[in-house]
C-alpha cells in the first residue's frame, strides 16, 4: 500500500510572540505534529499561513491525502480564494483533521455550514472519554485519560448532527462537550478534534498522537473525483 | 385540540421496602409524575407491576398517547408479551419516555437493540447541559443545571446513534453522558432522559419536570398505523 | 398563537423572458406559492432578485419566520453579502425551504458545505414516495403521487447526510432522488424539496402544495438567538 | 493481516423443493455465496437451519467476525436462543450482513427494533444506484447497474434511520427502495442489501458479488468486548 501523505498547516502566529510555545513544541505546532505522525506508512509535509499561497498550492493539495489543521488568531488572515480551494479538494475526497482552536477557523465553518461556536476558558483540567470505542479513530485508546492542563471548550458547540460522535470531554469547571466528531463532505472526511492549545502540552500526549495519527489513517481517501459539477443525464430506459 | 392521553408506568417495588421513597414520591413514582404532568393539555392515567397484564393492556395502550416508563429492580418481572405489545405500539405510533433506571428495561433494550449498558455509581453531583437548545424538548431549560444528588451514569452508553443528542450529563466524580437522547421506531418518537434515582428528588426540580412535559408533547403521535405487516404491491407502471 | 411569517423569495428571471410560464404562474412563482400558503396562520410576502439587497434586508429577514427559495439561472447574481445574511438569519433561527434548482444557490451550498450537484435532465414523469410517513412534512401526503413532467434531479446527490430523508422521487427515465430532506444548521431548521420546474406545473399539484404549507409550520422557529459568537465562560465549580 | 472469517448462514429449504434453485446456486445460495466470497484474503464456512443449533454454537459465533445471512419462509423456524445469541455476538462485535428477504427475519428485527416491512412483489426489473460512491461498500461499483429480474421491495421500509444509505433501488414498476444501508449496533457493524430472492440470478452478477464481498471487508471487527454489562465505577475526582 502507498504511503498516506500528510500536509500538517499551522498558521505559525503564536510562535513568533511567545517563545515557551517552541519549548514545547520545537520548531512551532506543524512542525512537532509532524514529527509524531512520520512513520513508515505516512509520508509528512507542512504548510503555514506565511508562505505563498499560505503552501497549500493547487499541486500540494493535489498530492495530500490528509490535510490538518492548526489556526487560532489568525483566522482572519487566510484568504478566501485558498479557503474555497480546499473547501473543494475536500468535497473531491481529500481528508481534513480540524485541530483545537480550528473550529472557528474559515475552513471549518465553510465545510459545517454553522458558525460552530462555543463556550471557552483557559486553564481547566480536561478528561476524554471514549464513547464508541470500536470506532477506528479509538483504537489503542483507553476509556478515559486526562489533559491538564487544557484549555475548557463547553457547550452548546454550534455544529451540525455529526455522523458520529467518537470522544466527549469532561472539564474540571463543571462543562462537557463533543470533543472528537466525524463528517462527512462530498467525497472527504472530516475529524474534529478539541485537545490541543498553543501552550499546553496535550500534543505530547500519547493518547493525542494516537488519536490523531487514527484519524489520518482513517480520513485517507477511497476514492476521489475531478469534478463537482452538475451533469446532464441521458435516459436509460425508454 | 384535544388533550394528550398519558400512561405512567413504574415498576412501584422500591417504594414497598423504602418507605422513605414515599415521602419524597407521595403516592410512588408514578403518582407523583402523574401529577406534575397532568394539566388542562395533559390526561394521565398510571399503570404498575402488579396489576393485571402490568395495568398495560390492549385498551390501554390503544388509549395511549405517549407512555412514561420507569421500572429498576424489577426488569426481568416484566412479562415477554407485554413487552412485545408495548414494542408494536411504539412502532404503530405511540410515543415513549424512559427515564433513568429503564435504560436497562426489557422494553428499551428491545427497541434500540443494543445492550444498553454503561457505567453507574450512586450518590454523585449533576450537571445537565444543554447541547440543542432550539430542541422543543429543551423549551425553557437553561444552559445548564445541576442535580445534587443525582446516580452517576457514564460513557461509554451502549446505544444506537440518537437521531439527536439533546442534553449531556456531567458528574463530579469526573464523568460524562448522553442523557437526553431521542430516536424514532417506525410511527413512533422516544425520548431517553438519564436523571430520576427513586432515593433522590430529582423529580421535583422545576427542570425535570419541564423537560418531561416539554418530552411529552414532542412524542404525541402525528399518525398511527394498525398493521406493521409487508404488502403485496401491484405494480404502478406497466 | 401568532401567524406563521413567511417571504417567499423568488428570482424572477425566466417569467420575463418566457411568459409561458407566467400563463401556468400568475405573477411569477414567488406570487403562486404566496397564494397557497396564506391562510389564516400564515402571512406571506414576497422578495425578488432585482429589488434593493434583492428584498432581503435586515429588517426583512428579522421579520420572517420561514424564507422559501426559488432560484435558477441567475444563482451568480446573489451577492456575497446577502448570502452571507441570509445563512447567519438561518443559524439564528430562521427556518429555509430550499425548493428544487435552489439545490445549486450559494445560500443552500453556504449551508450544506457540499458541492449540492446531481444528475438532470427535462421532461422526466416522477413519482414521490413517503419514506417517512409519520413525519409532520408528510401529514395528509399519499403514500405516493406522480407529476408529468418534471425535471429529473438523479443520484448521487452530493449533500451531507439529511437529518430526515422524508421522500424520495423515481423517474421513468430509471433514475432515484432524495427528493425530500431534512437538515438543521443551529437554530434554523431547513427542507429540500426536489419539484418546481419553472415551465412545469407542479406548484399547482395538491401534494406539492401541502408538503410545502407542512414544511412552513415544520420549520417554524422554537427558538431564535441573537449572537453567533464564541463566549467566554467562569468556571461553575471551584 | 488474517484472514477474515465468515460465515454464511441460509436457511436451505426453498431448494429441497424448488430444484431450479439448485441450478441457478449449485449446493444452495450459501454454498454459491460462500464460493465467491472465498479468497485469499477471506475464509468462509456455511451453515444452515436444520443443522444442530443452526449451525450456530457459540465455538461458530466466537470464531466468525463477519456472518452472512440468507432466510425467506423459515423464520419462525429459528429458535429464539439462537437469535438472542446471534444478537448478542453482534453487538460484541461480529460483523452482519442480511440478505434480501433476511429483512423479515428475527435477527434483523431484533437489532433494528422496528418491524422492518415493506412492500413487495415478485418479477419486477430494478436498477440499483450508487448514492455514496466513495463509501467502501461502493468501491469498484458502477454508478447504477441492472438486474432483470428481481424482487421489488419498495418503501415505506420501517427500519430506523440508517447511518448510511449507500444504495437506492429503482423498479420499473414504479417504487424505489434502500437497498443498500449501513447500521451499527454496540461493537458491531450491520449491513442490509436488498437484491438476492432465491429464484432468480442476482448473485451471480458481478456487481453484487462485489457489494458483498466490499460489505465484509468494511463489517469486519475492529475491536470486540466479552460483556455487555453494566459496570460499578469508582469516581476518579475526589
Amino acid at each position: 500500500m502507498e504511503k498516506i501523505k500528510v500536509t500538517v498547516w499551522n498558521e505559525f502566529e503564536h510562535e513568533k510572540t511567545d517563545p515557551t510555545i517552541l519549548q514545547t513544541y520545537p520548531g512551532g505546532l506543524h512542525s512537532y505534529i509532524s514529527s509524531f505522525l512520520a512513520c513508515d506508512e505516512v509520508q509528512v509535509r507542512t504548510a503555514t499561513l506565511e508562505e505563498p499561497e499560505h503552501g497549500l498550492t493547487e499541486e500540494v493539495l493535489a498530492d495530500t491525502d490528509v490535510l490538518v489543521w492548526w489556526g487560532h488568531r489568525a483566522h482572519k488572515k487566510v484568504a478566501d480564494e485558498i479557503v474555497a480551494r480546499v473547501r473543494d479538494t475536500v468535497q473531491r475526497g481529500m481528508g481534513l483533521i480540524v485541530l483545537h482552536s480550528g473550529h472557528d477557523s474559515k475552513i471549518f465553518k465553510a465545510l459545517m455550514g454553522t458558525s460552530c461556536s462555543l463556550k471557552w476558558r483557559e486553564g481547566a483540567r480536561e478528561r476524554v472519554w471514549t464513547v464508541l470505542p470500536a470506532h477506528p479513530i479509538a483504537e489503542g485508546i483507553p476509556d478515559s485519560f486526562s489533559l491538564d492542563p487544557e484549555e475548557m471548550y463547553g457547550e452548546a458547540f454550534d455544529i451540525p448532527t455529526p455522523d458520529e460522535v467518537v470522544f466527549l470531554g469532561w472539564f474540571n469547571g463543571g462543562e462537557v462537550f463533543r470533543s472528537g466528531c466525524t463528517f462527512t463532505r462530498g467525497y472527504g472526511k472530516i475529524f474534529y478534534f478539541q485537545p490541543g492549545h498553543e501552550t499546553y502540552p496535550s500534543f505530547q500526549n500519547e493518547h493525542v498522537q494516537r488519536i490523531i495519527a487514527n484519524a489520518v489513517r482513517w480520513a485517507r481517501p477511497t476514492a476521489r473525483r475531478a469534478d463537482l459539477k452538475c451533469t446532464h443525464f441521458e435516459a436509460l430506459e425508454k
